[in-house]
């Protein structure tokens, strides 16, 4: 009766380390999983900072470094929840032993690191080792429902796009330059970060992919205070000395997806008041969707009406019957952002117990990738660019 | 360095039970409690499914009679989820046994039942047993930001509360007879069930109380199939045998709060495309708060401003220093209807390590109990009633 | 090819004569009415103040003796436009001249002086003279919209309605004792004149009327400075001697439709940062409405659905088969409150012209007055009191 | 005591002619103006149709060529209401012949024409004669307001503008190929009609001006039904056979002001659902707005608090002190679309009467033809273009 244990190791433990924790922990208890995840170890460099942290999240032991947690018996999944610039290694090495691999977004840093881990995945997969990368919002049950009514047509032929992520976390120019400021941790600025977000989602809803952008980016504050520790988590008011913000603020483009919809994107961290303001709004010839993540259990909705009564509804995503809510509360208690995490996780178990490869796949992840290369070198040229020749 | 532990005993496992048990768990993965809860027994009459639902819920045992778990030593805490016309004799006995006591709401089903919970409560806390009633809506973050608001001054002297509550899972008329619309388990219908929420809001918002009452109450739909099964758990479409409805489908009222304010209530199983529309609204003489259970995550607050643009401001209430909220993720990143019951067990094991009374008191229940029976009094006879005369 | 001329008579220029005029003149501009009404008169008791009214509003004579425009031959309506207390006198008098009479809300001050209006009108209806009561608001186009989808049964039996008309004008204690503050002239406070409203459009939306009320007023400021001049039509500061108010600053009640509907009402002036907030919302078994005049273009419509897309939807009325809308501007031009007059002078000329009794009917008047009567007792004896029994 | 008269002649009887006889007709009803406006010639190409037109709304005569109204010595105005391609030519010999001239906008349909505009209008202002060009959404009061608070630096130094003109009206592929379809006529779609608009009021609210754009043009449905009537302004279903279109249907572009800020803008006709949704959000480095059109009465303000109850608060701009509000309602008591022209023409007739220049001026409508001009010619060749250039 009782189910085969599934031993997860997890490297990293700031905000996405605290995410995951709390999904493998909930997953099981409200979804019938094929196996029962077990929180075996947790890696982070700090020997005291990640015991405390596995002991406040319920890991079973720790380790400082992540080639140990890859070389575990006892380890069947890694979770990979460390910043961008480490996520190749990590995975392709994990790949390689044997281990499922559960990826934060995005990918990699760049589409070279992302070409490897598609790789890797696709080598691993024959072996029957799977691998996703964990586009969160996928899992909301308003954007679940948005991409199949979608896909059922209901919208009819998708004709724009427009996809915003904004945030106001940096306004303050004596915010310090955190990792997610430096190019070579964090890759990119809200590009990566937020703006990958909103190109996973589009190219998903949509069933589709951008072929072509035009974008600009900027960074409106060039130089911040550099954080007083080392590891870069300090808080509003760094220290004296100074250094440079290597990302960009914000990035917005323009797109063309190959189906023909066409498209505006931005992320920013500079937009006032907009504290996690993901919104998409989409536009078919039969119909219109809209979503903001602010209130990210309801769906607008719009369709042609047949009377005088038309107008975009707001769905309250709480019935049973939409995806995941059967598992939770009646209609009208709303879910919070963490959700999404234990959807993830609750799919992820899923298919691996089933022997099939769990979305978003590691090629699914370089296809963002993509995107985010083709915008930074429009960008920096000032021309249309092609998604994919770089 | 490891903390003592708190057995807990909980008595019911359907909706409350699944949302205690998850609050249970998660508290102490984001808060820092004294002591560490551990989910000892669970107990169910069916012993079948409160096996089941102690292993998929997380719970080390269980027991089918209450009393069993009142008389176990590593029972420290007795959470009761069973329907109200168990809650004086189940919670009185854990008193006496000496078990802290945190017992669902309302806190019984008549005034007389309150009263002999509230005399055990004070005799226990003599010895230093604790208890509470869990009106989780009081730890809303938004609810609780309110509540400070007021106690502020913000608003000035309050003089207009509406609040409703309404839902409209019983609209069809062929939903089955369930234990909610029976008047020996349930006490009353949409009075008690969701009518105590707003009542015990809006005296816990104003720091005031109900001083009396002009009510009427509705049974739409006067007979119901009888569900199939003993547990009163069927779905919609019962059987073809027919029964009463012995509760109220409505309950609505005009109040006046003894200083000074003046209300109206309203609590719906009829209305139809609320799910779960909690509204309350609150006017004071120099500002105004709005609040809507299906956006748990916002308030609105109006304050007279000194020039031209003065306006109802959304507050997005996920900052670190909003309540409870420092546990949680960055700003924006909203949480859900869940939540209210982790932070709720969070304030309760702190009092508990405290040796403080955590708050609502069974004496607070009492409280709403007695505004209850007021409205059902001045429905009965048709006449405004006073608080406490019944 | 030329129209007949209606030659107009208005009596009072202050905040209604300015609407009614903007609608007298606006009204054959964009509908074809079988009249072409003319700005004959206007009459005020200030000779200098109604001559420079009447320049600016349009109106090619003026009078000081309401008595005056009543006698003259080249007036075919008396538009009543004057405080409550002189309602009735001015309304029988014209009628009985033979003149068309539209009268402002409410009809009269009492129950009484109504009674005597519907006689006057019932014996000039005979005569072929019209008359009709200007509750304006059922010439929202929203509002409209949802009398028509009530009267079709898209929303079932009607089970619940909740209607408020918040204001906040005179949160300030300073603001003086105008005439709408005085009972002398005004009848009642909140309730006459907001109070009217609602109850109006509830019975209007739902094609049935209140039977029985319980009710409670208030009257927070009790004494205000006198306005500094005689007319009463001082702003915010007055003189420093004081007045008592002798009027409701708000009035809230319960009823029960004789068709079964439950409802609550409120009027106030006291809901600080509700500008003109009169909202609607009703539940029937089948669908729901709701509607803000601070939105006034918008209606939410709920219908329960078929799938799993069910929600509040908001119609823009503005579509040309929206009521009154196709003489307007294309979808989403929204109209502001000022054209409910004009739909309204549309909707009495072309009655006239068709030898038709307009609606509202001062019958109808009479029946929201016998409404607020029964709140008025209801609430200075504090039990439940049936409507008409007065 | 009576002001002297101001006569107008309009050219164009149809949408926008409609909306300038109203403001003609009403502004010196609410407003204190130097002259008196009479409405003295209508013109039109169709007799009997522009006759119908002048007597529903209110024009002293008719005539059917353009050139006698700028011939007549009782025409002191000349109102443009056509189609953009007769602007220039109608405009110029306006102001050649000294009299004033209100233009609809876009000012012309090329860069070219507008010049020449400018040039005739500064002709023309040394002699006393004024020009304005009629972008009638820089009088809603809430974009006023917003303007004021940008200027009085309340928002900070802006960094983003997201602004979208959104409509549906042409979704339907059958809809026929009216004269706003076609280039000669119309000069582009969606880019010229409502594109216009937002580049007008982002270049106004900001104080600022566009430096450089990339862009995209789509037209989805490539042909349509020649609509039946030579006028082309039969409604849906047009005759069998189709023409192509020659405008686009959608543009959007990316944009750097020369203050800093960058920006996305979108205008489309096949954004289902939106009637006419057009909004614009700024960001500052201390605070935001957002506007929405299709609630014009609001303007959401945040501005970066104090203390932990900041958020977008929902300014409803009806208040006696916001722009051109004294003169109409209660606060609360909202306006409509039609509002803006009645402002507008109040504000160029207090400008003719002050021996001002009415702003915008003809040549801030070069300045928006420019940048519409950089949008086509960047969409037309994929690249970044910078204004002015062309």
């Amino acid at each position: 009766m009782s189910k085969p244990r599934l031993g997860i190791g997890m490297v990293g433990y700031a905000f996405m380390g605290a995410a995951h924790s709390h999904a493998w922990r909930s997953a099981p208890r409200f979804f019938d999983l094929p196996w029962d995840p077990e929180l075996t170890v947790l890696c982070g460099r700090d020997r005291d900072a990640v015991a405390a942290a596995g002991r406040r999240m319920g890991w079973s032991s720790v380790e400082t470094d992540w080639r140990a947690v890859v070389g575990r018996d006892d380890v069947d999944v890694v979770d990979v929840c460390t910043p961008g610039s480490s996520h190749a290694e990590i995975a392709v090495a994990a790949l390689e032993a044997g281990k499922h691999v559960l990826c934060e977004k995005p990918l990699a840093n760049s589409v070279g690191q992302a070409r490897a881990m598609v790789a890797a995945a696709e080598r691993a997969a024959a072996a029957g080792t799977r691998s996703m990368v964990a586009f969160n919002y996928r899992r909301v049950p308003a954007l679940a429902l948005a991409r199949r009514l979608i896909g059922d047509g209901r919208l009819g032929q998708i004709r724009h796009v427009r996809a915003v992520y904004l945030q106001d976390w940096i306004v303050d120019p004596d915010f310090p330059l955190v990792w997610r400021l430096v190019a070579e941790q964090a890759g990119s600025g809200a590009l990566g970060d937020i703006g990958s977000h909103i190109v996973d989602l589009a190219q998903h809803l949509l069933s589709d992919r951008i072929a072509s952008v035009c974008a600009l980016t900027e960074t409106f504050v060039k130089e911040r205070p550099l954080p007083r520790t080392a590891s870069g988590l300090a808080g509003v008011g760094g220290g004296e000395q100074r250094g440079r913000v290597t990302v960009d603020d914000a990035a917005l483009f323009l797109a063309r997806f190959a189906g023909g919809a066409i498209a505006t994107f931005e992320a920013s961290r500079f937009a006032t008041g907009r504290r996690n303001g993901m919104r998409i709004e989409i536009n078919g010839s039969a119909g219109s969707l809209a979503f903001d993540l602010e209130r990210l259990n309801e769906l607008q909705l719009y369709e042609a009406a047949a009377d005088t009564t038309g107008g975009f509804r707001r769905i309250l995503v709480t019935e049973a019957d939409h995806p995941w809510m059967s598992a939770w509360w009646p209609p009208g208690h709303i879910i919070g952002w963490e959700h999404t995490f234990i959807h993830e996780i609750r799919d992820f178990v899923v298919a691996v117990g089933a022997a099939d490869d769990p979305q978003p796949s590691f090629a699914e992840g370089l296809g963002v990738q993509q995107v985010l290369e083709a915008v930074g070198a429009s960008a920096a040229q000032g021309v249309w660019t092609s998604v994919g020749e770089q």
